[in-house]
């Protein structure tokens, strides 16, 4: 089975190269970064093409490939509202290229894309279900629903095999960005004052769990395009995740709160996940272990 | 006061050119099209910048717009579907630079954004009311639905005042594409056959109508991005209005249908004008009085 990765250079993206590689698959990948042989053979990649996500680099990529995750696009909602257009191209005009490609040239492949819950922004309830409002806040957010429009249209119109992951907060070992990574940068060095209240709450996913159910929604993709969202289904607070963090990095410190917000930022997350649990789908990390994983990694690869 | 029209260069931004021109604003245009100073400023433009419409192209134009009129865009639904990422480009890139522009360098501006009934798709109901389902079929209808959705974003986002206009069948002298010119070419050249049932209706407005609407949904721009269609309110079947063509240009054949339909096209439109006339607003010319309007002008041009 040849699986190609879009953005297999990033976080989420490794982490799906590994698993389908360990699996037996020979996957190829796409997009930004200067990586070495070795280094991408380390995460199960054969080959990797450095390039902006257009037509004409998907057609470089060697193997026809049976399914393609498309990992690729903008990954930070503050570098979005910096910089709108950038976030724009990586998502959208990458996700375009990969339709086209996908129609042109493999329309028998069958395509996951990787969205985001950043799609239904501030929520009218909890959980959130995947039939629910779409309100997206950041242009990180509303790129993410052009995106899945797409996906929708083309599955639709063209008659191709495609499922839309809505992932919630990923984490896991090697992740060097949002909240987990700041935060034991920011308790390490003794400071334990926080942005917010403490009491927004956040929807933890390992991305162990979160690969398995891309693998797995890759057997669910079809002309009708299902969405699943893809979170444990449990709420944490800041405040709850943040104490767990000082206890498994043994930093004697209780995390303080500035009390703001910033008008518009969506507080609560929580993922109804009864689709994935229809799909035979659950999350098998639990947040305290994963964030005593974390912890661990961290102070490792920080010495 | 200063007016800047990007897409000039077409049917309906000439047409927008001349109204406020008349009006006595100081028109500026930007798009594509290799436009003389003596052609131009015969549609009332002071000055033309012929470019993709960039950030950096639109800061090129010279003078500070108290009003935005943005016409450009794809402009063909066929050919969005040949060649949908130049469309996406087209419509959806251009309405971001827009944007930020507005963002950035004007944000006391007001912005009207013309959509499309192509956004509903294929409507469940008629007529067509601004609040129903958005279904777009064609890369072109649902690109248009990206650029609103990027409008009302930005306008909510950033206290900007933009109104959209989802303009119906507009037609009227100068244009040289879709039902009317077709079919006058074909009617002239003696032959009356045509695609479809005949049944199919759509809402047809002059385009003197349409760009009055977009003059008046300039004053009612504001941070909740109103939404108008742009619209007669009348549905008229194709085999009616090409029945009143054949009269206007005199040629005495009977419009014959072949009877096919191409799954997935909207077989009917029909505005619902009720926002429209609140805003005081009603088409003033009727289609018996445009289409005979347009074949004169065609018999005109192709002597």
């Amino acid at each position: 089975m040849n699986v190609l990765v879009t953005g297999a250079y990033g976080f989420l993206g490794r982490n799906v190269c590994r698993l389908f590689a360990d699996a037996g698959a020979n996957v190829s990948g796409i997009g930004h970064g200067d990586w070495s042989f070795s280094e991408y053979s380390a995460y199960g990649l054969k080959s990797w093409v450095n390039a902006d996500i257009t037509l004409d680099a998907l057609l470089k990529c060697s193997t026809a490939p049976d399914i393609i995750i498309h990992c690729a696009g903008g990954s930070s909602v503050h570098a979005s509202v910096m910089h709108p257009i950038a976030d724009f191209t990586a998502t959208v005009s990458s996700t375009y290229a990969v339709l086209e490609y996908l129609k042109t040239s493999f329309p028998k492949a069958k395509l996951v894309y990787t969205s985001s819950a950043a799609v239904y922004g501030c929520a009218n309830k909890l959980p959130i279900s995947e039939s629910d409002a779409l309100h997206p806040v950041s242009p990180y957010g509303l790129h993410k629903l052009f995106s899945e429009q797409l996906c929708r249209n083309y599955a639709v119109n063209h008659n191709l095999d495609i499922a839309i992951v809505r992932l919630f907060s990923i984490y896991g070992p090697s992740l060097k960005k949002q909240l987990l990574w700041d935060a034991c940068k920011r308790l390490k060095s003794g400071d334990s004052a926080f942005f917010g209240t403490g009491n927004e709450t956040r929807d933890w996913l390992h991305v162990k769990d979160a690969v398995h159910l891309l693998a797995l929604a890759a057997k669910h993709a079809d002309n009708t395009c299902p969405i699943v969202n893809g979170g444990s289904g449990m709420a944490t607070t800041n405040q709850a995740l943040l104490k767990q963090l000082t206890l498994a990095l043994d930093v004697p410190l209780e995390p303080r709160f500035n009390q703001l917000t910033r008008p518009g930022d969506p507080q609560h997350y929580q993922a109804d996940i009864a689709i994935a649990q229809k799909w035979g789908w659950n999350a098998q990390i639990n947040l305290s272990e994963g964030v005593k994983e974390y912890a661990k990694w961290f102070s490792e690869v920080t010495g």
